[in-house]
């Protein structure tokens, strides 16, 4: 794998470049869509292709679990199993663990809004009574399956044997996914594990990349708290890792002084993926802050529910005003829906459960974050990042 | 609208033939995929022009109550609508009234096999108590919607106008489906509605068509009887009809000669299409017994339920033995799915309810049927259908 850095961004971290894998280029910075069980949900490879995705990233953990890592392999590995030439990602399935562990059941994601601030007094998530699905041991995790709640343990070894089986081109050193709502002490230790699991990650990814095709990247966690994520990037960054991804469940005002801590501190030289983030003004943040990869099933889940996205912001288009609007959902818009589909036929769509809804939904929505991206990306190479981004602003909200 | 045959098939009513309508040519036989709600399920346009689609056929009944025949007018008719720019049929809803009314909750459809003598018993839909959400009088029909439950009353002429607004290039009259299960008294009242109604129907066509583009069926209706149905046949072609549907449910074993009592009738230059009939051993029949047009929801309906159509016969993509079976679908199949997907990836896709799984599907079995009907086509010029058919089921069972 190689990365250049083709311009800065005066005044701040971010960068144009170009990341060269062995299933071809990446521009950087890129939105990387999410084919979580090996299918870009609702469609086809050439779809999105077609759309701009230069490159997607699939799930360790539900993979393994069906259809199993071993039987890709047998398959010729993920890019011929799914009919994806381009390059692909996997991520290490430590956020799964997550989701299925602490925050099961609890209104917890990749960003939690926190308006209530009794959610910050510290909540510890140990209480072996709660419900949950994963439980999080020194040397790995034991979980429960979600399909057949068969009992598994995945160690740092393990999820990267899994990955090497997959067969992607950039792979994630497994880590542990902290709550904002942790308390310091529970953070320390879960960054403890994550430093120890990032050396057994790229121990078991030294003996397994004997042709040297697939590209290790290590997780920065840390929380909301600003000495452990300097101390995890100061850690990780002297690993032998491809690149970094920056890992972590937050909270929204927290984000961007995390991105900036981390990326002040990683080497310049080598690419950096904010991990489950995809809204626009997560974007431009991330960009400014040094990011370049990103990946978020927003822009096909939003798709799925009818929720679209437009220069003016996001609609709903079972809205009834749309049952009658005989024009594009964005006009202007550059995406194969906008120009043959009015939002009049998509409202039909939505309202009759037909399957295409999605289908065109999730095309226009990764357009449109695909192509945002690719916009930042070209206004750091004009030097207007700042103009583009307050011009993008004066109408999206 | 202009119908010319190329080739006849040798001793059999057969033919090879070329339609032109308003929105292009179309090639018969051919097989009509069925896009209900103005959506060919699972698919986009271009996907079902490039699996070798000509002609889609979309639902007046379902139209009519969502989003409104109005309103697709409004938005410029269907073609625009949505995005296809081929040929559409509208069927009348005739077929609709018959699986909310009589049929409605029973196990009768458009094939119903007979294997319980006992059904043939005459047993009289007329049961008021019976619930069903249709009711046919002498003028039209009354119906609750499936949707809402709003009360509706169809006419001829509504039929007419609805599929007007609609703006298909071939609309068919209203009439009246009837079962296989009906007795000959009900039958003969049956068909002298849907006579007067082929009458009522081609007024109003004919008040609506002023410039003469969009093209009127009539169907023959008549069910088992032969009498009914060649005076149905004798009724219809004395019309002045643009072009002729074979209606009814049909015992499966009753098909073959109801479709040939009315092909010997009806004027041999003008198309046939026999309604909602599409398994491989039906295409047969009714090429060989003189249809140029078929429609059927089969391929898309069993392909989203992970049955799939082989040169050997139908397969379902949940049997145990596909999770491992990396080789196509169909070996040397020449649709976009096989080349490009292994049986075990459509396995997974369909074990993990991934939508690509019926887009992929969708694409095989159209292609399939699609393909097959042409290849039919292409043995009548070639003069060897017989010896085509007597291939194909060497395989096929």
């Amino acid at each position: 794998m190689k990365f250049k850095i083709e311009k800065k961004l005066a005044g701040g971290l971010g960068r144009a470049g170009v990341l060269e894998t062995a299933h071809g280029i990446i521009h950087t910075p890129a939105f990387v869509p999410v084919g979580t069980k090996a299918s870009v949900k609702a469609l086809t490879p050439e779809q999105v292709s077609a759309l701009g995705g230069e490159v997607i990233l699939a799930n360790t953990y539900h993979l393994y679990l069906q259809p199993g890592d071993e039987l890709v392999a047998q398959a010729g590995g993920l890019h011929k199993f799914m009919n994806w030439n381009g390059p692909i990602i996997t991520d290490s399935g430590g956020f799964q663990v997550f989701s299925l562990g602490a925050a099961f059941g609890k209104e917890i994601s990749k960003i939690t809004k926190i308006t209530d601030p009794s959610l910050l007094i510290p909540e510890r998530f140990d209480d072996n009574s709660a419900p949950r699905l994963a439980k999080i041991g020194q040397d790995g995790v034991s979980f429960k399956s979600h399909l057949d709640g068969s009992l598994h343990y995945i160690t740092p070894e393990k999820s990267i044997a899994i990955q090497h089986n997959l067969g992607a081109d950039i792979i994630f050193a497994f880590d542990e996914c902290t709550s904002p709502v942790e308390d310091l002490r529970y953070q320390e230790d879960a960054l403890e594990r994550t430093h120890r699991w990032a050396e057994r990650s790229l121990q078991e990814h030294e003996k397994l990349n004997k042709d040297n095709k697939v590209a290790l990247f290590g997780i920065v966690q840390g929380g909301r708290d600003e000495s452990l994520r300097k101390k995890s990037a100061n850690f990780i960054k002297n690993l032998n890792f491809d690149g970094f991804g920056i890992g972590g469940s937050f909270a929204k005002e927290d984000m961007s002084s995390a991105v900036k801590w981390v990326n002040e501190i990683l080497p310049e030289d080598k690419p950096r993926h904010l991990l489950g983030i995809g809204e626009p003004e997560d974007l431009f943040m991330g960009v400014e802050n040094g990011v370049d990869l990103f990946d978020c099933v927003a822009p096909t889940r939003n798709a799925r529910n009818g929720t679209l996205y437009t220069k003016c912001g996001k609609i709903n288009i079972m809205n009834e005003k749309f049952k009658e609007d005989f024009s594009p959902i964005d006009e202007g818009c550059g995406c194969y829906t906008c120009p043959n589909y009015t939002s009049a036929y998509l409202a039909h769509l939505f309202r009759g459960k037909e399957m295409l809804a999605a289908t065109l939904a999730s095309i226009h929505n990764l357009y449109f974050i695909i192509n945002l991206v690719k916009k930042i990306r070209q206004s750091i190479l004009d030097g207007n990042f700042r103009e583009f981004r307050e011009e993008f602003f004066t109408f999206y909200r």
